[in-house]
């Protein structure tokens, strides 16, 4: 191996074009491919911009031309030369006009044979990417997203900065609360059987920062979650994450479509339009059935329980009966492609989501074949077709459920499952909206209680307040949600900051007094000595960046993922670790089985 | 509690001087001070940036009046009026020339009597401090801090920009390694009785970047020790990480002279100069006893082994023949402020840094008074005095030992100690400097065996390779801490991108080939594959921010600090958590007395 000597990087492969030609330059890389044609010798050179091609040949110093044919792909080498136009050039890649004739050729570092070729376009299975996350990082398009991720942050800095924003770091070992996901735990050595937590999002410290009187705050932060894992989560992500004082809902809205329009202006070149569309909850359920509607195609679902009401069909009517409804969508001149095939695959996609079965009607020239008309009398029937604007081409999906939530999620799920197979979405839009007025309560028949579908700091309605104790389902929370593309993006609220409201929304909850004090005792406390009006929301940052490039995994816009098990395969963490570890903290391990 | 209606925040407090008056303006934050002076009431208006005077007269709406008659401190207000110049313009505050008469208030919370008065030059327990850290945080000079840092990190981050860093997120949740400090671990409920530990630095990762082509790489990013406290240590803390590809020390070192000339000109408005000085680890030692040299004043150690190296004094002779040396500090002209008193202060400083004893000599004009000279020849004694520089109004402190780690760590010490004690250092100097060619290797008596200085990726300097097990104390370390004030800043090294060289350093630091791989073992295999010659360096952000602001603790810079127990008293974490949340993560409390 050879050291640089008095060789210093002077430009980036990447960048150079043909109005450099003729520049004396030096340039510093791995070696991504290497050949010998007919005695010249071309070598491309990769670094973090991109790629250039070395030449070698007859009127190259042997020395030089000597060295160059000993390489090999990854090998590490620092070049000097000039820059000159190539004769054969090409489109393929940026740096396709150029060449560099090398005049000083260093090679820093050798390299084995690697377990997988360095470059785009290749089948590996994704365990020996991720055991040599290295290796894949090299390749232009995992290397990139990378990149773009830290311009993003980088303007997200700037824009909040500018917008007189403070950015804080809150604690990471902090104390663990009941409510929400499951925490992760870190034993704590000093204070023997006492745990700190992860913070699954910074929630109650940037709160406790308004109260401080910072005013506003901003974050890009670690955020931790002991759950499951699916294609769009890890054990650890990140959130941007903001908070402001003396604002309404409009307020902190607006600020976030600066930035997400400052964000996509600067890295995307994209202008998305301002004021975002705002849905309340309800309209998007009865039109879309998600609280993250994907408003890039129809496919609109529509109400016929009135229509139905009476309906011979016992599915349909034992579902109104039970309080529930009857929802279609209309796959409007879609019957080519939703074969009687293909609707099986959806009834499957319906019985995903909870409901019990899919009804179908698919109108061709020829016929009309239905899953449930025959149920119906002849009025019902050209009742529906009216109602649902039913036209020769059309195929009716319908879902009935004694609950709504069911027939909202399989229409949903439905409208998507069409959308992707007919081909409705255009990959280049980028949907923005927001959806507002989220139900405060969530009845959750698993814990035989009322929920904060946020949290519990959500501020109500105030026209809704006299109904907390009532008609808890009814209250609507000024909390927000921003949505791209069918997900989402982003959310937050305005917070409570009057104690007695906080007391009031707490025993709403089931909060017994003793354990809303364990719980958020300091919290409760703050607020007692004067607190502004505020609120904020928090961005997935990962799964902005991954929509932003058109990703479809946040893998793929993480240096170091977590995969399944939530390991990481390249270090082989999680791991044991010396009993004499586990002895200073005070704790043992013990397999459930031996418990319990 | 009123709602703010329309009223908006146009200015902020802070910032309104005499050219403002005129401007309509609506300012919003908390009563700091409220008093009613013969039917006017003055309230000062507390924001993020500073404080504002509102005026209420008998021009004043009667109902706006009444409304601030009722203001208390901290209660949260919105209020618009016009700004206008003071009849008794004050200079204790930077608004002193203005104040704004009121037109409209709101008054948005109210609030509680605090539990200490929220301003500067109180006298309060920390306890209560920390308790109620968001009262703390609103005084101005617990606030400021928080928003400087904020600012620091800006231009930090703008400046690795501009020299085209990447900013990328390494993982929180990483493997346990064997080197360095105790590890905070995370149990895993996915794979029971594995533990993640909480990364203690980057240091791993970032060579792996380098190992991906990521080329210049930053973070500030959070680590944790698992250490007993110090004033200026915590058990997370923030570092600002960097490490960049084809480069040496020296390109290391100018990138960050550069980044810290941008931060003390952008946020102090002080000129730094560069480059800075340099010195090798060997010559800090001998001159200051110290690798972390304050350079603020003189008072440097002496060696005078050779003078008395046959003296009749038992101490010395024994330290000498042991290996050992003796050597003094002269602190001229001191001995009017270096009574007998203050000396024995000074010899349990010494004692407390391991030295046996601290001999003296006081050189006043009436007389000499020494602890030992009696034990030399007049020789000896001429000899001594002349090495020294002695004359009279001196003070020689000598300390001798069989160690010099320990002749130095007490001189180093007592030198510190008598610049306090004489005002010898000029609080408005920022001097800096590098240390370099630290030894690669330390001998840890308690181990047994060499350990690293640094760590084991540091690379050793070529031409002291062939030492590396023949001597291995004399081998230097291609490692560099820059020092602010006698602080390290912070530190780094180039690493070892040869394979073989880094098998052979983990040989030397007694690592089997089987523990070298279990804990090293991804790393070494990404080397195999192409790597350039890299290196980098880490600051300590929260000490960097506290030099800078000139406080005594890094409590002060950080806005949710731990306490000595490693605790929070604001939120009480540690905290017991449910035996349930235990159970999933397959571990059980196991106090060390029943396990023992």
């Amino acid at each position: 191996m050879e050291t640089m000597g008095n060789l210093r990087r002077t430009h980036y492969c990447g960048t150079l074009r043909a109005r450099d030609a003729g520049t004396q330059m030096t340039v510093a890389g791995s070696i991504a491919k290497c050949r010998d044609k007919g005695g010249v010798i071309f070598a491309d050179l990769r670094d973090t911009t991109g790629i250039l091609q070395l030449i070698f040949d007859d009127s190259t110093d042997r020395a030089v031309f000597e060295k160059a044919s000993g390489l090999k792909s990854e090998y590490v080498v620092i070049a000097a030369g000039t820059l000159r136009e190539r004769e054969a050039k090409t489109d393929k890649i940026p740096t396709g006009e150029v060449e560099l004739f090398v005049t000083e050729l260093r090679v820093l570092s050798g390299a084995q044979t690697t377990p997988f070729e360095v470059r785009d376009g290749i089948n590996v299975n994704d365990q020996l990417r991720l055991k040599y996350r290295y290796l894949d990082l090299r390749r232009p398009s995992m290397h990139e997203p990378i990149v773009v991720r830290s311009k993003i942050a980088k303007v997200v800095r700037d824009y909040y900065d500018e917008q007189h924003f403070v950015e804080i770091e809150t604690p990471m070992l902090i104390k663990s609360t009941p409510e929400g996901a499951r925490d992760y735990l870190v034993p704590s050595r000093v204070q023997p059987g006492h745990f700190y937590a992860l913070p699954q999002s910074p929630q109650l410290y940037k709160q406790i920062l308004m109260l401080s009187g910072f005013d506003r705050y901003y974050q890009i932060v670690r955020c931790f979650r002991d759950e499951d894992l699916r294609a769009d989560r890890q054990p650890e992500f990140t959130q941007i994450d903001m908070e402001m004082s003396f604002v309404t809902e409009d307020d902190v809205m607006a600020m976030n479509e600066g930035l997400v329009k400052r964000v996509f202006r600067e890295v995307l070149g994209v202008d998305v339009e301002t004021p975002f569309r705002r849905m309340p909850y309800s309209e998007a359920m009865a039109r879309y059935g998600s609280d993250k509607p994907d408003t890039r195609f129809g496919l609109e679902l529509q109400d016929v329980t009135d229509v139905l009401r009476e309906s011979g069909f016992a599915v349909f009517k034992s579902a109104v009966e039970a309080g529930g409804s009857v929802r279609l969508i209309n796959a409007k001149g879609l019957a080519g492609a939703l074969t009687r095939k293909e609707i099986d695959k959806l009834v499957d996609v319906a019985k995903t989501y909870g409901a019990k079965g899919l009804a179908y009607t698919r109108l061709t020239a020829d016929s009309v074949t239905s899953s449930f008309e025959k149920f119906l009398s002849e009025e019902e029937k050209a009742a529906l077709h009216k109602a649902a604007g039913a036209e020769t081409g059309d195929v009716l999906l319908v879902v009935a459920d004694a609950k709504n939530s069911t027939v909202f999620a399989a229409l949903g799920a439905l409208r998507l499952a069409v959308a992707n197979k007919c081909g409705l979405i255009d990959p280049d839009k980028f949907n923005f909206l927001w959806v507002t007025d989220f139900p405060f309560f969530e009845y959750s028949e698993e814990e035989g209680r009322w929920m904060a579908m946020h949290h519990p700091f959500t501020m109500p309605r105030a026209e809704d307040l006299d109904k907390v104790e009532s008609d808890p389902g009814s209250v609507r929370a000024l909390a927000y949600d921003m949505v791209l593309n069918g997900c989402e993006l982003g959310g937050g609220s305005i917070r409570i900051n009057d104690p007695a409201v906080q007391d009031r929304m707490l025993k709403a909850l089931g909060f017994s007094e003793e354990r809303a004090r364990e719980s958020f005792g300091f919290l409760m406390d703050a607020y007692q000595y004067g607190a502004p009006p505020h609120g904020g929301m928090a961005f997935g940052f990962d799964r902005m960046v991954m929509l932003m490039l058109k990703r479809d995994s946040i893998r793929d816009v993480i240096a170091f993922p977590k995969v399944q098990n939530a390991g990481e395969p390249m270090s082989g963490c999680p791991e044991t670790v010396e009993e004499k570890q586990l002895r200073e903290l005070s704790i043992a391990y013990a397999p459930i089985e031996t418990e319990e």
